[in-house]
Parts: structure tokens; sequence; C-alpha cells
């Protein structure tokens, strides 16, 4: 059988939350190891020790919100232990660690394995990238990030969806919570999407990542938000509020869609000319005179 | 020098769209022939004799709507003569030729070679879909599309975009002639939206395909939107007009992002599961198996 491909650290406080993250992360895909340290459960863990000693072999961390106080943020950082990470609770808009981390609620967490993907994915993105400019020490992203894409070679720069784990290869009890996950999310986004505009990125971040590595057909997403709406709509109803302001969340909708919309752009890989695959860069430049003879 | 991928037949009844189609089909890609027949001009071409006698050429059409009367549409399926097809003239909403054809209008020839491209793709993609129910000469169809695949080979079955074609390497005279056009189908797509769904619909499909074909960032088709809101806003209110139903114009744009965003998804390629490339398919099986377990 072969190796799972990633190790995620796990470190989180109650062992139910331990049980829940594993249970998305499919043992085929994911190699979890649960750093919580179970005898001192209730205390405060030592991240910043434990990463330490454990760093050469994780390549993701899945982490509880109230674990990553100033303090501890701090001391990652100066120490340059920076992985790829996904931010287990309140999704509250704010940077519990690095810009590149990813927040999933405690009730969503059946996308936990598409947003461990796509933290991964913008980890590696972003060590690639030049000009990082928030000084969260970028010469151990770039560390990580070689790391990272040595030990996962080829497969590991071009790291993007696994047609095992789309929407349409699940089970269909499967398929169902990750659908009724996504549903939370997206209510989080507008919930949040006018009074909270941080909160309510941090769940377009979520849900757009899901909907990519989960491949969830576009329609879908267009009847994820007209349910919410009609829900707010009975409920507004209910209790004899207008509800002419809805109309406004469609840019929300709009919103989702230009994020995912590019998302898919940009992890199309570039295509081969049609006329000659040997003679593709001379094309290019030859045809790039002949636009310019034609359009003047 | 590499021979040009593409034969495009071209049926207008003016020297002057002659010249405007073959500017915007640059040689290097395309090779259009002139099957005007200059020394007819101004009578009735016999699209149904040139057709018959140069099928074999023919790779896609560009052809003007008022040449696709009623009988001409009729002997041309009833020949089984179907080509990928653009169709130029005013965007009305009817099916002038069949039912993979494209439209564009005269001002908006800039996007021509896009929309050929988009033609002979929507044209492949049918022959080899199955199910195809609306009788327009299924044999024929198949015929053609397998004929095209076989010349274009490995590259016509996954026909898609030209990186040489993308607006990021077009040079600027000539990107902004394509984005003017660009707008100009946006500004029909919504002055039609609500009136004339049908029509509507065709500019949606010329401006999505451009779009994807010449890969025009995300941002780019929002703001195109809000340029012409802003345009119509200001034409409101010089005329003394209420404006506030301008917003329900959000719909168009979703309608525009959702079409685009389902076009970019369908056309990424497969994945390759993170572990092991020739394990891909066993493992996708094991996964499900897996997943069927911990879900349970």
């Amino acid at each position: 059988m072969a190796r799972p491909g990633l190790t995620i650290a796990l470190l989180l406080t109650t062992p139910a939350l331990v049980d829940a993250c594993q249970q998305w992360l499919p043992e085929m895909r994911y190699h979890s190891i649960d750093l919580s340290e179970p005898d001192q459960r209730g205390e405060r863990l030592d991240l910043v020790g434990i990463l330490e000693a454990q760093q050469e072999q994780i390549d993701a961390l899945v982490v509880e919100q109230q674990l990553l106080d100033a303090t501890t943020r701090g001391q990652l950082l100066g120490r340059g232990l920076l992985f790829p990470a996904v931010v287990v609770g309140e999704v509250k808009g704010h940077v519990d660690y690095h810009s590149e981390e990813l927040h999933l609620a405690n009730d969503q967490l059946a996308q936990l394995g598409y947003t461990v993907d796509a933290a991964i994915s913008r980890f590696l993105r972003q060590g690639r990238a030049d000009g990082r400019g928030d000084g969260d020490g970028l010469a151990s992203v770039d560390k990580l990030s070689r790391r990272l894409q040595e030990r996962l070679g080829y497969l590991g720069v071009f790291y993007k969806r696994d047609p095992s784990r789309f929407l349409g290869s699940l089970p269909s009890e499967e398929r169902s919570e990750v659908l009724d996950s996504l549903q939370r999310t997206y209510r989080d986004l507008l919930i949040s999407y006018f009074r909270d505009p941080a909160a309510s990125n941090q769940a377009l971040e979520s849900f757009v990542n899901t909907a990519f590595f989960s491949d969830l057909p576009i329609t879908r997403t267009v009847e994820i938000h007209v349910d919410q709406i009609d829900e707010f709509w009975k409920q507004l109803r209910l209790e004899g509020h207008k509800s002419e302001f809805l109309q406004d969340y469609r840019l929300a909708l709009l919103d989702v869609m230009a994020h995912l919309c590019e998302m898919y752009r940009r992890s199309i890989p570039p295509d081969i000319p049609l006329s000659g695959l040997a003679a593709g860069r001379h094309r290019r430049e030859a045809d790039r005179s002949v636009d310019q003879e034609e359009s003047s």
C-alpha cells in the first residue's frame, strides 16, 4: 500500500476535537499525528517546544485558535516555526499565526481535508512568490517551502486537486456532510458580510477553497446561496421585518464567484499552442509580430 | 515556418466585412479562405453549392447571418453540411444554422479569433457527447467532428486556449481593441438581459468565450460591469429617470461569472492523485472504501 502523502500535526485541546479532525483526514491521504500530548491536556500546551522538536516530520498543522496567543505566536515567528496551517475555532477575521493560515469553524470540520490541501497549496505558492512583505520570517517560509517541495517532488510543486476527493467520488453520506458543512460556512459568510468584512473574508476563503478542491459544480454554489437567502427571508417574514435588503447579498455571491473563478483560472496549466509543440516558443514571438502588423 | 492550424471559410456579402474578419484571424494561426465569390457579390451566394464543393478543406465557417435563410438552412442540414460556425450579424437570439453556432455582432469582430476557437471547441465537445437530441444531422456532426479530430490530432481533442492569444501577450493596441469589443458585447448583454433573454444569452456566450480564450482576469470582468452600469446611471440621471433598478443587473454579472467559472472548472485536466502516478486508479477505489468506513 502506498504511504500517505502528507503528515499533519494536530494541536488541539480536547480528545473530541482530535477525533473530529482525524475523521476528516482520510488515512489513505493524510498521516495525522496528535501532538496534543494527552497527559498534559487541560494545561497549556508547549506549542513552541513541540513544533521545534517535531519540525522535520511535519508538513502542515491543524491548530486550535485558543492555543495561539500573542506570546506563542511571537515565539513561533521568532524561531521560524512556520508551517501551512488550518486554525480551528471561531472565525473572527484575525491573523492568529501567519498570513497564509486558513480558518475553519468547529462545526465545519467536514471540509478539513480540503482546507489542509488549500493551506499547503497557498503556502507553497507564497514560498515561490517574490516580495512577501509582511516580515513573517521570509527565510523560514522559503526554507520550509523548499523542503515541502522536495518531499512532495513534482506533485508538490503543482500540488492541486485530488480527483478521489471530489464530491462526485465521495460516498453519498460523506458528500452530504461536506455539503452541509459548506452551507454553514456560507451562512457564516453572509451573516458577517456587511458587519465584519474580515471575518466574512475568512469564511469566504474557506468556502472557495472547499468548493475548488471538492470540485463543487457552480450551479450548486448558486443553490447554496439561494437556499440560505430563502431561509433568511422566511425568518424575517415570521418576525415581521422587511426583507428587501436581502438583495444586497447578491454582492456576497458575486464575491464568492469572482474568487472561485480566479482560482480556477490560475490553476489551468499553460496550454500548448495549436500548431506544434516543439515550435511553441518561436511561434509566440512570431504571432506577436504578426499581431502587431495586423492591428496597426 | 509552420503551416496555420485551421482553415476558416468566410461567407460574407461585402468586401469590407471580409477585410474586417481577416484582420482578426491572424495568419499564423488561421488560414482564411474567402468563399464569397467576388464576381457574384450583391447576388445571392450559393452557400450550399460552395460548401459542398469545398467541404474537405474547411475546419470552420464565418458566415453572415442574412445568408442563412430558412431554405438554405434546410438544405445545409439535409446534406449534412455542418461545420463549427460563427454567425456574424445582429445578435437576435435565433438559431440560424445549428445549435452549436456562436454569434458575433459586426462591431465586435475583434473577438473573432476567440469565437472561432470557441465554436470549434464546442463542436468537438458536442461531437463526442452522447445523446444529441435536436436531430440536426447527428451522423454528420459525428463524421465532421472525427475528421477535425484527425486533422488536429491530440491537440484537436483537447483543443483549448492558446497562450499566444492571451490578452497579456497581445500588443497594447490590439489588446485595447479586444477590450473595447468585449465592453460592447457586455453592453448588448445588459440591454437585452431582461427584455430578450435569448439574444442576451448569445451575447453572454460570446462574452464568456472571449473572456476564457483571451484569459481575461476576473477583476477585469467586474470592472467592465461596473463601468457599464456607471454609464447607464449617468444617462438615467441626465434624463431624470430613476436608477435603483440598475441593481438588478447584478444578476447579469452573476450569470456571466457562473458561466465563466463553470467553463474554467470543466477545462482543468484531471489531476494526479498525490501519492503515486501509476497507482492512481487503484487509489481512487481504495480511498472510497476508507472514506466509507470513516464517514459511517
